[in-house]
């Protein structure tokens, strides 16, 4: 039986667990697919030091990935070196010489996933990208095939690991950011520049991708409003627990009558959400369809292994289609060219908000904020203060009902202008759908 | 672009859907896949006065399904009859036409799923079931494909909607099982004959698929040791809630050291896990893979239009397949023939047990039944007891550590001797691991 082979281009973290999984499961993956996959290249800078498996001793490699591009026997070609520099010139060159790419790299296709794959189609060749986005959900899979069937109406995501482990540390110890972000470095969890994770920019590079494959527009990081976590105190917590809800940094994607609206923001969410059952390290999706209705999808947001079966998933299915013959193909990135699906400004998106404010301890206060939401025609809803000493360290919340996210941001403006506010005021969805 | 074409035979619940589906989404899935899938050809008995969508007006329409399956335009044939008499006649037929089949029957695929994949791969046509299973939850398509690299160590699932809304009611309301299934038959979430459900049948069918998927084996219900919820009572919820568990209808595969171990019944799960958020009638299914360690995918278990999903994606991902050439097929049903999986007998396993007795007040009970538990080598772990004017209506429980479960159905007959009990005591594993 013929086999298909595969280059390997990375041998970090995610590189080594595929290789893992290829090595231990060969025996499994070749009964699966009726015939074997086998590693036949390996690239790394530093291949000529590195310990690898003893099943791949005899392999060809190189620390030069123009060898591993361009090697006669090399089927698909796996891209796990991620960033958008290199990266992009060794799938470049993949199509180039028509040969299939898997990839792990959510930068590079949330920035021009839709350019290259127009060009992998055009090529013949197929590309897949399981691996990009929560490593071990198979979410790709689901959008893609799973549930092809349906309309996507909203998609809403936990899908930066670190964020979400800071803040269910912070809601079960009531610790601050700076202290659990600390705690989180000094384990190996969080990165010593922590700004990908606990600013969004890492779920913004992901929601890309997800709401491009669920809506079948082309959507750029930069048509997501984005907001990190770093404002969130242990005391949020406390009300939002009050409200019964909780807060995460949720990925939202949802489709309105004037368009697609997209953000990663900390959010309050119901308690009795499955989604609020997220703890920790994990990532999860929640796709509500105009057919299946809600489907929830839950794993490992990353590590090697998890990551591994992504990309060793893929490599399957995109082995099978080659010894299959190249089906046409048709992008994930704009399969459904309706142009009802366009992305709006976040400030048109109506939601029930959580506003939490520091001030100065002084008379009047409330009257004044709620005469400013009043002429918005912002309906409050209720005002929650927790007992404390301290109006600096016991802040209060004010809760709207459903108001546009412009009226809002217009409300908070004309509030900074008095002087008993100690910071501007956060404000925070409130997901009461889910 | 040429189109491929649907035959539709059986236009119930699940048929109306995936036509409605088929009609209304028309233009996405053409561009999704790239070239039209059309409604072809429908079958009813009672064709003749069925009211169907406009668009299909025109389309051919019959009382016979052999004019479906012998249509020379048919490319893909949907039986979605359900039931083992008809529906196996139907696809046999089809694949004696060489015409792909897409199904949603659980009992036949769960009976000889894995004989009739072998005739349909001897005749080099596809199969597809994502329907027949968790209908919302694109599962099969997560297990073939989604995590394919992986390899499944254990799974679990909530399969029937029936059961868990039952059990959910009472837990929430403290209602009999009696009371709440009447209320579901009013309600029409539970049939007039609710065996199937409420004994476990529909669970086990459906778990006999999944298992056979996610492990490679043969698999029949025979080989799943299967038990109902009629015994739950409402103070069994009280006890598990002490415990910081709930109860639910546990489908479970698990591989052990001897093999598979395979069982449909109730069992305590954590409050914490995130299959305890499972309410109503929702599915979920839980796996844990060597590699990709927990995933988890939660959705409606049925309903004509999330099931219509699930036919549709099958549809679409055939229809992809027929255009690109027939790949070599390799069945679902056996693909990892290593024996490491095979079924052994569920009182292999080796668990936490809740045991759960009502008994006439009379003294020396505990020493009486903690005897039998002794001679057996269980290991006793608490004894609960809620407060009650009558040993009736508050029966006493016991936790015992680990044991197999051989060793409990042993002690219970042992225990049975006794005539202080009022009926048969009552056992539910707990599954710590979740």
């Amino acid at each position: 039986m013929q086999e298909v082979n595969v280059g390997i281009i990375g041998l970090g973290n995610v590189g080594l667990g595929t290789l893992a999984i290829l090595t231990e499961n060969a025996e499994q993956i070749a009964l699966k697919l009726g015939f074997p996959l086998r590693v036949k290249a390996l690239c790394s800078r530093s291949i000529a030091t590195r310990k690898l498996p003893d099943a791949v001793a005899d392999v060809f490699r190189t620390p030069d990935w123009r060898q591993v591009v361009a090697h006669p026997e090399v089927d698909i070609v796996a891209e796990l070196v991620g960033g958008t520099g290199v990266a992009r010139e060794i799938i470049d060159a993949a199509i180039q010489h028509h040969k299939s790419v898997v990839t792990a790299n959510k930068e590079l296709m949330a920035l021009c996933g839709a350019e290259i794959w127009d060009r992998a189609i055009t090529a013949g060749i197929n590309l897949a990208m399981e691996a990009s986005v929560a490593g071990g959900i198979p979410i790709h899979s689901v959008l893609r095939e799973g549930i092809s069937g349906d309309r996507v109406t909203t998609l809403y995501g936990i899908l930066n690991g670190t964020s979400n482990y800071i803040l269910t540390e912070i809601e079960k110890h009531g610790a601050s950011f700076d202290q659990v972000l600390a705690e989180a470095q000094r384990l190996g969890y969080a990165e010593s520049d922590p700004s990908a994770d606990v600013d969004g920019y890492d779920a913004r590079s992901k929601l890309a991708i997800l709401a491009a494959l669920a809506f079948g527009e082309k959507i750029t990081p930069s048509d997501i409003y984005t907001e990190g976590i770093r404002r969130i105190l242990p005391v949020d917590f406390e009300y939002a627990h009050q409200l019964g809800h909780t807060i995460r940094l949720i990925c939202s994607a949802r489709q309105t009558p004037a368009g697609l609206i997209l953000s990663v923001r900390p959010a309050l969410i119901p308690q009795s959400t499955i989604l609020a059952g997220v703890q920790g390290a994990y990532n999860a999706v929640w796709v509500r369809g105009k057919y299946g209705e809600d489907t929830f999808y839950y794993g490992r947001g990353a590590g090697p292994a998890p990551t591994g079966v992504a990309v060793v998933s893929d490599l399957m299915r995109v082995a099978r289609e080659i010894r299959a013959g190249s089906p046409e193909r048709v992008s994930p990135f704009a399969h459904e060219r309706l142009g009802e699906y366009k992305p709006i400004p976040v400030t048109l998106q109506h939601s029930a908000y959580y506003l939490r404010f520091r001030v100065e301890d002084r008379p009047g206060i409330i009257a004044a904020l709620s005469r400013v939401l009043a002429d918005k025609q912002i309906s409050l809803e209720a005002v929650l203060q927790l007992p404390s000493d301290n109006y600096r360290d016991r802040p209060f919340v004010i809760t709207v009902e459903p108001a546009s996210e412009q009226s809002i941001r217009d409300a908070l403006v004309e509030m900074s202008a008095n002087d008993f506010l100690i910071e501007p005021p956060l404000a925070m969805p409130m997901e009461k759908s889910l």
